[in-house]
């Protein structure tokens, strides 16, 4: 079953890449046989993730990097869940960027991800669809997201190493984040730093990151500072890049983000299978209950307690 | 068992509402035992959230609302999960604001929880602390939460009216909030609106609201300009509230809330049972697998399967 698809996606061919990918994306049953099949010959991609608030330049800073590993020998997979993105139509807000045309080149291919509706399955489908790209064989795999919500913590905790781009007023945003992309990201972007503000949030970003009192596995986070539109400090984060990932090789961090990916997705499989089964047999259990008055209902606690025991 | 304790709690007694509240965040396993014979007492107290970036003035409007409610005879908790508020001693950023004294008060009960380390269970705790107030008979429940993350989002669909607070100058962060907190929010408030820039958002997010096509349950969300330091459009601010729980009361959207808590409940109960008992008997044969090489496993998908069915 699905051996064509598979042996095609293996080859890198284009329209099996796309063809699995939407299977992914609609939740079809074929899923988890296709990514079972696909699963043996991933693990060898570099995962990086790239997330920031709107209009800081994330597009323009994923294009130059695309670039420069496209210069250096590297094909590149880039997935997009930012809906102000110019790789997915989108430019809301953002400005018009110059984008090299990509589209031309077989070692490049960009998907952009809906985040219509719900986005409770969201960051899986980005770790599938980055599965689909891993088995085909592409070097580095790009995660473009927005914001800094549950769904973007969840994605960029499935990568490698987490850029996280900034514009010289995001100063106020600090606070926010400390809650959140704070504690994952390992390389602070400064973007569009030829604006003014951009040496006070250098300084600031710098003495909260060394305020923090024991960094995780001996990294402190790099600064550097960007202009993506013209290219200036591009290959500086492209060192820091290389420079995080010989560290997570050297220390054993990418086996053990390997095996934490891993262990994640048998858990979330185990939960969903054990869930479905469950309320298959006690959802009407519970409908019954749902009618009763709610001071005459069961706590919740014990009436899972009793479901269970049943 | 903890008869006391339900007693004092249901006199109000606030030591006893102090003690259920640490045993409740401290995990304890008399938890369920406390909370479960606490149940039949809920499901009376209407529940407000008020969320918005850092900054925004969101302790300054919990204030107000305070002192609004309290003048109309009600009782009022506020729980702050906003490590900035001046009410959980934060004030890293905002602005020192004029805090009216309602310590003196016996009607006002006011508690912080901490966000410290993970924020998975912190959602699921603010719940049950508004249960342990529900059934003290608090009128009341604010809760008072920073920015726009997936803990924010759980904590306010736990309530009946949500507050988003803005400032003038939040007009860019727009366009990220329409992924998440746009679609739950039922009263926008554009505090500090003596500022410039507040017609303008004015007019932005009231036309942006109207090109949603439909809006759940026929509520248009209101967009309510204030200065809460002086305590400007604050009366309009509460006459919104009282418009719009008199609107889900009658629409009998306030049952469903409660149904939809009491079945989020439940289910979250059962996940969090089914998956330690199978985890209790499954985790070595994980940790098993775990030990041949990244390309030898199992698939996700397959191990679980494999777990499961054993």
């Amino acid at each position: 079953m699905f051996t064509d698809l598979i042996r095609n996606i293996r080859l890198r061919n284009r329209i099996a890449i796309a063809r699995a990918i939407s299977l992914v994306e609609d939740e079809r049953d074929s899923n988890n046989e296709i990514l079972s099949n696909l699963f043996p010959h991933t693990g060898k991609a570099y995962r990086i993730g790239i997330t920031g608030p709107p209009g800081a330049g994330k597009s323009s800073i994923t294009n130059e990097l695309i670039r420069l590993f496209r210069d250096s020998g590297k094909s590149v997979a880039v997935i997009s869940v930012d809906p102000s993105s110019p790789f997915t139509g989108g430019a809301l807000l953002g400005d018009r960027i110059r984008m090299i045309n990509h589209h031309n080149d077989e070692k490049v291919f960009i998907r952009s991800m809906a985040s219509r509706g719900g986005q409770g399955g969201l960051a899986n489908k980005t770790k599938e669809v980055a599965d689909i790209f891993d088995a085909a064989g592409y070097d580095i795999i790009l995660f473009e997201t927005v914001g800094v919500g549950q769904v973007e913590l969840d994605v960029m905790q499935a990568t490698d190493t987490v850029l996280v781009i900034l514009v010289p007023e995001s100063g106020d945003d600090i606070q926010m984040m400390k809650a959140g992309l704070m504690e994952i990201a390992h390389i602070f972007v400064i973007n569009k730093s030829d604006r003014e503000g951009s040496n006070k949030l250098f300084t600031t970003l710098n003495s909260v990151l060394h305020s923090i009192p024991v960094q995780k596995n001996n990294w402190y986070p790099d600064v550097i500072k960007t202009t993506a539109t013209n290219g200036d400090g591009l290959p500086d984060l492209f060192s820091a890049i290389n420079k995080h990932r010989t560290h997570i090789v050297d220390t054993g961090l990418w086996k053990s983000n390997l095996d934490m990916r891993y262990q994640r997705q048998v858990k979330e499989s185990v939960s969903h299978m054990l869930e479905s089964t469950f309320w298959g047999h006690n959802y009407s259990a519970m409908e019954e209950e749902m009618k009763k008055p709610h001071d005459k209902r069961k706590p919740p606690y014990k009436l899972a307690e009793s479901l269970i025991s049943q």
